[in-house]
């Protein structure tokens, strides 16, 4: 004998979410049960708005509640150079890290032969109609340091080596605060790999 | 500069999930982003569906579409017999089982002082009214097997002694395809303490 239909019906909308698996779709209707009515209803409300009001930026692809994005949109940054990124996510980090003031460009994911996603579910298009504007000095590839990003900046390399424009790629080392012997082998050699001279 | 405000408001909610971080939050925003209208319209009605609809059986406190669960309504289980659990999350895993043919009742958590919880929240003053009602012959305590549980098994026993009732626990021991030399300490205890002649 299982939960109640609806209940059923909610915990498959819930796996359906990422991270989230039976266990935790279970947990989370038993949470739903018991909060309050007002909270579930806000949960519920804030998911319409961000639905409603939430598109990517006609520049660079990342979430935004109007046209062009609040970073796009700041005159006080540098427009001639442009990193790209996986994901929105990845934008919040290198915001968080204080370190950058050019623009970004958005691609929404990355290359995954595996997951069956090729260079045309990304976005590419986008990103080569910046370029072709012009005045771009530099562009900078941030993807993630594994498979999928790997296949992804060479992909671009390949396709923007023509543009002579300046590609460069964020380093890859030892992370801040590493205990050498504890970093895995792959690191340590792309640690070695980009050794600078002091 | 962070994301968009609506987006902010979502994350915060989703947050407090049980189970989902800040990271998983900031995925399923990105899910919920992606995916079409009417998945997300599917999700919420769901959830709606689930808050309006379900309540707690009278009888067993199990999730319930209607006064008394369908566990409580089938003539067909015994109803001398009753399997104390702390979630209905338990109630489906021994259900799954098929190895009880009993009633459940739910006590909606476990008695944890450091969360402090004690057993006045819990399902409980239901649990004597059943008993009062007579004709149950065996009580089950099917806690966690971890402090928690521990301490609201024990309270039940010191609760429900005077009842003369019979009072039995589940098992503890090697779980089912374990290789020995990987079972942890305490498990080992329990488990040659719970040792049965053959």
């Amino acid at each position: 004998m299982g939960y109640p239909d609806s209940i059923k019906r909610l915990i498959q909308y819930l796996m359906k979410l990422p991270g989230v698996g039976r266990r935790s779709a279970e947990r989370i209707v038993s949470y739903i049960l018991h909060a309050p009515e007002d909270e579930v209803k806000f949960l519920v409300q804030s998911i319409y708005q961000v639905k409603r009001s939430i598109r990517l930026c006609r520049l660079c692809r990342n979430f935004s509640e109007s046209e062009i994005c609040a970073i796009c949109r700041d005159g006080r940054r540098d427009r001639t150079l442009i990193c790209v990124v996986e994901n929105p996510q990845d934008v919040m980090a290198i915001e968080k890290s204080g370190n950058f003031n050019g623009l970004y460009h958005v691609l929404g994911g990355a290359i995954s032969p595996l997951e069956g996603r090729d260079h045309r579910e990304l976005e590419i298009a986008s990103l080569l109609s910046r370029i072709k504007q012009g005045n771009i000095h530099e562009i900078i590839l941030a993807m993630d340091a594994d498979a999928e990003g790997e296949a992804t900046a060479l992909y671009l390399i390949q396709l923007l080596k023509p543009t002579h424009i300046k590609l460069t790629r964020i380093g890859m080392g030892i992370p801040s605060g590493a205990n050498l012997e504890y970093v895995d082998a792959t690191t340590l050699a792309s640690a070695l790999e980009g050794r600078r001279s002091v």
